[in-house]
């Protein structure tokens, strides 16, 4: 008995591009490799044990998505974006913000950390203000924890979705996030070990930002003198993402500038 | 708190070298594909599920390897290998040949197909008649099914390994072996579907040939007219590695050399 299964037709031309350009370069990967069959095998067995393990997105993310975005748009003008990470949730809360334009992020009265006063503009690429943008907010907490992840924090908290003002411009009133190791433990942290590259994530605030007529920006704000900085495993770093808090004794604070580019 | 692991070392030069080739080809095929996020995302989902469902290994076999065996050996002299696959089971019974030197390999009486009597020479490249190589042979039966994977047959059925005889000769006396279809409902599945490509293999046998001071060869061996032999999923055809068996009424028989290389 032949067994002769008809495939739904789902062929689409762009697709098939794309998984074209995959296994040409997967085959260039091996060629160049010149992997014998046992060493074929036990990369073989570690890719069944990363996606197995359900740790696959988390591997891209960390060490592919940033080549993405910079095939994407180093050479454009307007902020450049960095990863999105593993831990955006969508529909955050909308928070409104207090009588003096400040949007506070943390949910916990005993919230521990570095107070932290961060304020951003929101501008095109040919410098118009923008106003109404959506500005979607995460970041961890001083235990190195994201909320709705693994974490005691209620859910949300350090996360929420606001809109700048009519100068562009918005704060949140927030606390230092902290450096934190990517999960290590499973066949990512496996990589990390033959690579000797450490799991550190310099600290790092995450935004996403909307505004119409505009191609939103994900993006990450990163910290002056981090430890992390030069050797982030992620590869997130871009050099007008870093912003260096003034202390102001009972507080830090800083402001950034966000471009936008227009939509095609 | 700054969570700071210390991962074991396990740092090895030759992964280390590996990975890295890895990601660099990655990044190319990102930069060559221009995905944008979404795409970026919708590529990310499907190879989450693929590793999720445990067909990595599968896709891996069927997509790659035989890229890597071609960037191995097409130059080199001595029978070209092929896939391994994943239905090889190690360490399958060794069969005595009977008083006319015929291994008998279905462990059933009512065993259905064409009755198929395969010899084969074993040689290396300088021309040296192989006795007492181990050959390990497997194949699918009528049903398109292999024995020990969710088939009905005893197993170890229409599996077995056995040694060549002073001339270095081997014939086993089988059944034709029959087209199947790779497993097609699942994230391999799905990419066959963008591809426009059908799940077909065409009907082989799996051959693995040992002999003291030579490479391990790994091949298959597949039947003139074969109507997926063109369009074979998984590439695994090569001209030298096609028999045609003559027909002799109650059965078919056809005899081919394989040709080890030394080992360096």
């Amino acid at each position: 008995m032949t067994v002769n299964h008809q495939l739904p037709t789902t062929k689409n031309e762009r697709v098939e591009e794309v998984f074209d350009l995959f296994i040409k370069h997967m085959q260039e990967f091996f060629e160049e490799a010149k992997l014998n069959h046992e060493e074929y095998t036990n990369f073989v067995n570690w890719a069944d044990r990363l996606g197995r393990s359900g740790e696959l997105p988390l591997y891209a993310d960390v060490f592919l998505e940033t080549h993405v975005l910079q095939a994407m748009y180093t050479e454009l003008p307007g902020t450049q974006p960095s990863l999105l990470g593993p831990y955006y949730v969508e529909n955050a809360p909308f928070l409104e913000p207090d009588e003096n334009g400040v949007v506070e992020l943390t949910q916990r009265e005993d919230e521990e950390g570095e107070l932290f006063y961060f304020s951003g503009t929101v501008k095109n690429v040919d410098g118009e203000i923008l106003k109404n943008a959506e500005v979607d907010f995460w970041q961890n907490d001083a235990s190195a924890k994201y909320s709705n992840f693994d974490s005691d924090a209620p859910d949300f908290n350090l996360r929420g979705r606001f809109i700048t003002d009519d100068e562009g411009r918005f704060t949140v009133k927030t606390f230092i996030p902290v450096p934190y190791s990517i999960p290590d433990q499973g066949p990512t942290g496996e990589f990390l070990g033959y690579m000797d590259q450490h799991p550190m994530r310099p600290a790092h605030l995450h935004i996403m930002f909307k505004s119409e007529g505009h191609e939103t920006l994900i993006t990450q704000v990163f910290f002056e003198g981090d430890e992390w900085m030069e050797t982030d495993v992620a590869q997130g770093v871009r050099d007008e993402l870093i912003t260096d808090p003034v202390d102001k004794g009972d507080y830090k604070e800083s402001h950034l500038e966000f471009v936008l580019r227009k939509e095609n």
